[in-house]
């Protein structure tokens, strides 16, 4: 079965077509992140001492988490996801994302490393994040600063490698600024404005705890 | 002129052999290296606030940033470093190193990513370490705890890639060993002891600012 993908000559023996429509596949992931970030949302406004800001960026850290332990995670470790017939929903993500990059069907190594790292060792701490901002533990900001510069290292990898090797992984310029260029841009627009919150935070507590010292 | 790398298929037309010795290469760079660490270790012992462990990270972070920034920052923007016949210190390193991996002659794009990002994006804030270090900066731990991250997320990515691309680029097993395992092997180690120090400074410092605000 002729594949959708470009480069036109990648070789995908045994290629099964995406089964689900687009707006199905979209829509799934919509519906359940929305559901994700609505249950979040809802229990942490039971606590009186969480902070607005507190709670959205625990829906971030249960979206993105989920978002890396699950779709990423099924990916990382379905090196024949393509090659699925059962439609089942997981490997349709990555059939249809591989639109925008087809690195992803064609399993380019870089691609596999990075999505590997993010699953593996920023998932769950992502998790860990949503409860480390509800029971306010010192680590809280150490760990969403860890895991916001992990997701930009992993983000400017995955675009650097595509422009050093031609940036020719779309099946059309749609696919190109949905998939590849939107979608991926939350992952470094978010990360940025995290990064720089948590480094102006712990910084102040360090230097505080500087002049404490020099008080004494 | 054929090439002295694995695997030998690679293609690298107008390839011009090292000129100097194996010796004469690490020789310059250990010595150099040596340098560096001896001035900031000689220069810092005349404050008598800086602890001999801070001491001690800033010739690191000296002999780090530079590293990044003039090795790997030569290797960056050098595709044709392989082509060098005038003997170029920089391009021998290269050229002698590629004998531990390949994917250094032949511009693997993971690889030139991760340099990339290591030569301008962590160089120049290695150095930045070592003024905050010596001046007590309040950012000085979260500086080095991302910049360190930044290390082990490049080297993550350096290893995993050539796995899943087999592991077959070194000439022999002792270049393997001295030249892939060992050299980078440092940059796995001391960023992850820094890294946990700095996690360990910063999250008592932020919960000790939490108490604080609490008891007020």
């Amino acid at each position: 079965m002729d594949h959708p993908y470009v480069p036109r000559d990648l070789h995908l023996p045994g290629y099964v077509p995406v089964s689900l429509s687009q707006s199905a596949i979209v829509g799934v992931y919509a519906l359940s992140s929305l559901l994700v970030v609505s249950l979040i949302w809802f229990l942490s406004g039971r606590s009186r001492n969480i902070s607005k800001l507190d709670r959205l960026l625990m829906c971030w850290w249960a979206f993105t988490g989920l978002t890396h332990m699950i779709l990423e995670g099924y990916f990382v470790f379905s090196p024949e996801f393509f090659k699925d017939k059962t439609g089942f929903y997981l490997a349709e993500v990555w059939k249809e994302y591989s639109k925008g990059d087809s690195r992803y069907a064609g399993r380019d190594s870089a691609i596999v490393s990075v999505e590997g790292i993010t699953a593996v060792l920023e998932g769950p701490p992502c998790l860990l994040a949503v409860y480390a901002i509800a029971k306010g533990k010192g680590y809280s900001y150490t760990l969403q600063f860890a895991i916001s510069l992990g997701q930009l290292y992993g983000t400017f990898v995955y675009f650097i490698t595509a422009i050093l090797e031609g940036d020719n992984f779309s099946a059309s310029p749609f696919y190109y600024y949905a998939y590849y260029i939107l979608a991926n841009s939350f992952w470094i627009l978010i990360p940025s404005l995290i990064a720089i919150r948590c480094w102006k935070k712990i910084s102040l507590a360090v230097q505080s705890q500087n002049q404490k010292k020099k008080v004494r």
